[in-house]
């Protein structure tokens, strides 16, 4: 790939993020983990799967402000009208915009093609382990989002079955269910071998909230009967 | 403790944090781990305790909207002020005070009396462990700080030394160093006992974050020199 096009590619992605450090960093991440699942992979267009990685959440700002906006295909749109306006070619453009579409998890878009298939892979190995934890707990700092919820007594819920948001329901619900949803060896491979941190900080952080939770509450509730 | 008066005091401190979720969840937590440690300390006033785990981060406000003010200090003057307001002796109020001035990391106001010193550990124990981890990237989501910085070259750096803010910085000054400064007995076995949780988390996000930032930009640097 020819390293002005790339440069080109890049800084549009820097302008459509320039308000959000996290999301860049992940974009790289992602770019990083495409490229090392790339070399197992056959019959991979590099050039198609690098511009995707860079441009794959270009639609974020636009989701945050109208969710009712899903920002994987506003993303695709940007990054085709981007491509072909800056001398891309529109078959080139068009693949791109295919992989952007299908990143995330909906059952009426899967990805298809061999780069398709490794953006969405490397896109939610992100969403694995302890990176997964790490920038879920820093979205939800974002929003306000508790770790838990309390039951109508007081115990602390461990997200199974909840509608409220927390740490622990985004957790049961949507972080440690992914690991079998990968479209690539590699891709397989690397969430499995991250997945038992997530699980383990899942569960020390529970035991600690309940830990004290227990026992302090039993001695509140003595001091005040006194 | 009259039920009563614990209702006034708690209601204050639910007034005070009105805005902050994440810092009333911290309260309880606080609160319920004195109680546990107290349990195991002689001649704990437990009411001073209560009232002083209650309203320790009432000043938070004031120190968020204006970084040159001390949270402990203006937090201790307000509880001190709300207490005799509100039928409290001056005696007890003086006492509660006294746990809410000291209980941050500071040299020259360290906890003396027993109910500062539980208030001290129990503060310190929601920053050790999966919750200090949690409780601290939730917090940098909030203020917008990156995970990790780069070096010049683009390797993750692991927060040794660093000057610019992130959460291995964050980890590496301030998480791993805690477990030495505990005041009671049993404040310090909870803390160790959470200690290997958090020290797992960072090694595993630092692996993760390392790995496809390595094998990654390596291929990209190969595939810009085609």
């Amino acid at each position: 790939m020819d390293a002005k096009r790339y440069q080109l590619v890049e800084d549009y992605m820097r302008r459509c993020m320039i308000d959000s450090a996290h999301d860049r960093e992940h974009v790289y991440r992602v770019l990083y983990t495409a490229l090392m699942i790339a070399r197992e992979e056959p019959e991979v267009d590099w050039e198609v799967l690098t511009c995707a990685c860079l441009l794959h959440d270009i639609g974020r700002k636009e989701q945050f402000e109208n969710p009712a906006l899903c920002h994987a295909e506003v993303g695709a749109e940007k990054a085709f009208r981007f491509l072909t306006d800056n001398g891309f070619g529109a078959d080139f453009a068009e693949r791109v915009r295919e992989c952007i579409a299908a990143h995330r998890f909906r059952r009426n878009n899967q990805p298809r093609t061999p780069e398709a298939k490794i953006l969405f892979d490397a896109d939610k190995l992100d969403v694995a382990g302890a990176m997964g934890i790490a920038r879920s707990l820093l979205y939800q700092g974002y929003t306000g989002t508790p770790l838990y919820n309390l039951s109508p007594d007081g115990d602390v819920l461990d997200g199974t079955g909840e509608r409220e948001p927390s740490f622990f329901r985004e957790y049961r619900f949507k972080l440690e269910k992914l690991y079998d949803r990968f479209y690539t060896r590699r891709g397989r491979e690397l969430a499995l071998s991250r997945r038992q941190a997530a699980v383990d900080f899942y569960e020390a952080l529970l035991r600690e909230a309940r830990e004290s939770n227990e026992e302090g509450r039993a001695a509140l509730k003595a001091l005040l009967q006194e």
